[in-house]
């Protein structure tokens, strides 16, 4: 099993990546927790137990449930268990259930413990660290939530086995996109050299990738965890170019699917715009192709306002600027304005003859 | 006019505490933030602009309305107003609108600038400094909320000549509290020397007994920011009390006039104890009494359930114990449970002979 991993975060406070290697392991560590304790599913979360924790909330499963009357659901429980501020909130499931619970912990009042067991491979990699809590609010994605982090994310390989193959590819995406924010290679050669080990969900290669994947997350959210210096917005690579195309495929893409894609385009607009040089896109798009993700992929040349309008909705804009996260080499993102042209020329299919 | 007051609170954040002059010169300061800012009022702190700034929010006034759905309409008027990470939410008001622009502040994309201006002697010497934010929930007082400390808050005496007495007075009752939690005698001192002033709402008067109070409380707070080591608490000093005779009085009670009978209570439920000694105790009563406070108030004996079971409410009780804040010494506040019969006979109304 790989070796627990601590990241400090603001004013101090650490979160403690703990792997555990079975369920069994996990139900033992979990019931350490004791009684003041509030438990947070999903319907599919929900069903990994054969008999629930006294105080539950089972919440509907889904991003459109990511609203504050969720929120609410939360916190009624957690009074009507005769919860305080000493209690802890555990969330366990995908990044929906792991972001509202986060969220829910951080306001009641004024913020008691949490704790998140991640369940999919998004969410060990990505929601689970790093302390972002989140709702939607009024049709926009995560707009509303505060910087918490969890004390402690229980992870266990094992949760991976059972997981739908397109949500295990979804979380691959985001994997792949650490990879390239590395400076040192070594998550890069490990998906390489181990492909057939990752897509079968051999416990190690899982506990390895894991492991790797989230020192690469944890080294940019140490430096900046309240994203204010443009350091963690690296970890956004892909995700101006993926967050506009889920939104314009009314999210029926996967999240990590379609960070992949946004990945290679990111490296594309990079190489247009004398940032990126053409080895580093070679790599990204060979690793992509290995993995089976669809780099191909173009928008229609009709749907170029929309997504567009969709890219400049995006969160990351400050003061109505839309700011790109590029790679000058491996581990060495830069923030840039781009012209629109150059996104509409890398993203679009071009114009074919009749 | 007094000094102003850096407050350094959890993170290293600091709440620069800017005393100005007049109502003119709190306009020249408040447009120094420029463009990228939402203003938030009630229809009465609204009523003190002849012209209102342009991105604005005006929430109806009341403790009932602090829930959700005004936190909903400030984020949803940020959104329409185009404000990002970037911008910044003025919060212009009593408690409840200081509160909740604070929170909407911490939430709205995880978190934007904040500066306050309060309007009520009891939000500037309470609600405002300290970076609690909050709504109610479930009939529950600030059980939703984060720590939010405002990057500036504006202290204008001008605004307190306006005030109506009874939340003056209220105000006040923070005040006094803040004069026993200070070992040094000075602002008991000034309180004493200049009734007449103090009352007259002289604005000299009004600047020295701002700082002296902030002083005390900014001691508080820094040394436990997040109200997690104990020594926090000591600003609730009398809240217990206070909090129990709002509800059962249906919050007909002004929240500073109950902390002032409840100051009372705290310090003979204290003497009675064995941890105040009469000499303060009687300090506590004739400052209360020169100023008008009804100290001699008893609940009468039917409520006494009700007194109780309010008490146990409280937000402060850790793991369902009550603890109340004594105090040893001027300045040296201690925690502690106390046997229900003792806290009865130190609030209810002795049975009377017929």
């Amino acid at each position: 099993m790989a070796a627990d991993i601590d990241v400090t975060l603001q004013g101090g406070r650490t979160t403690h990546v703990l792997f555990v290697d079975t369920i069994r392991e996990l139900s033992s560590r979990l019931s350490d927790y004791g009684q003041r304790v509030l438990w947070v599913f999903d319907v599919n979360s929900a069903r990994l137990f054969t008999s629930l924790p006294e105080n539950n909330v089972i919440l509907p499963s889904g991003e459109k449930f990511k609203s504050w009357s969720s929120i609410e659901k939360i916190l009624s429980a957690a009074l009507d268990a005769h919860l305080g501020r000493d209690s802890l909130f555990i969330g366990f499931g995908g990044g929906v259930v792991c972001d509202m619970t986060a969220f829910a912990a951080s306001v009641f009042m004024r913020g008691c413990g949490l704790v998140l067991v991640p369940t999919t491979l998004l969410c060990m990699v990505d929601a689970s660290i790093g302390g972002k809590s989140a709702i939607d609010f009024h049709g926009g994605k995560n707009l509303v939530g505060t910087f918490y982090p969890a004390r402690d994310v229980l992870i266990s390989p094992s949760c991976l086995r059972t997981l739908p193959e397109s949500e295990y590819m979804s979380g691959l995406g985001e994997v792949i996109k650490h990879a390239f924010l590395s400076s040192a290679h070594d998550l890069y050669d490990f998906l390489v050299d181990n492909r057939k080990d990752v897509l079968s969900r051999d416990r190690q290669a899982l506990s390895t990738m894991l492991s790797l994947s989230l020192q690469v997350k944890a080294s940019y959210i140490e430096r900046d965890p309240e994203e204010r210096k443009g350091i963690r917005q690296a970890l956004n690579l892909g995700h101006t170019f993926a967050h506009a195309l889920e939104s314009i495929e009314d999210f029926r893409v996967k999240h990590g699917t379609a960070v992949a894609w946004g990945l290679s385009r990111a490296m594309h607009c990079g190489q247009d715009a004398g940032v990126t040089d053409s080895a580093l896109v070679e790599a990204a798009d060979s690793l992509l192709t290995m993995y089976g993700y669809d780099i191909a992929r173009r928008i229609e040349r009709g749907r170029w306002l929309d997504f567009q309008s969709a890219v400049a909705k995006d969160k990351k804009n400050i003061s109505g600027r839309v700011r790109f996260v590029l790679l000058e080499d491996w581990g060495r993102p830069v923030l840039k304005d781009l012209p629109a042209q150059l996104v509409q020329r890398n993203v679009i299919a071009p114009a074919t003859v009749r």
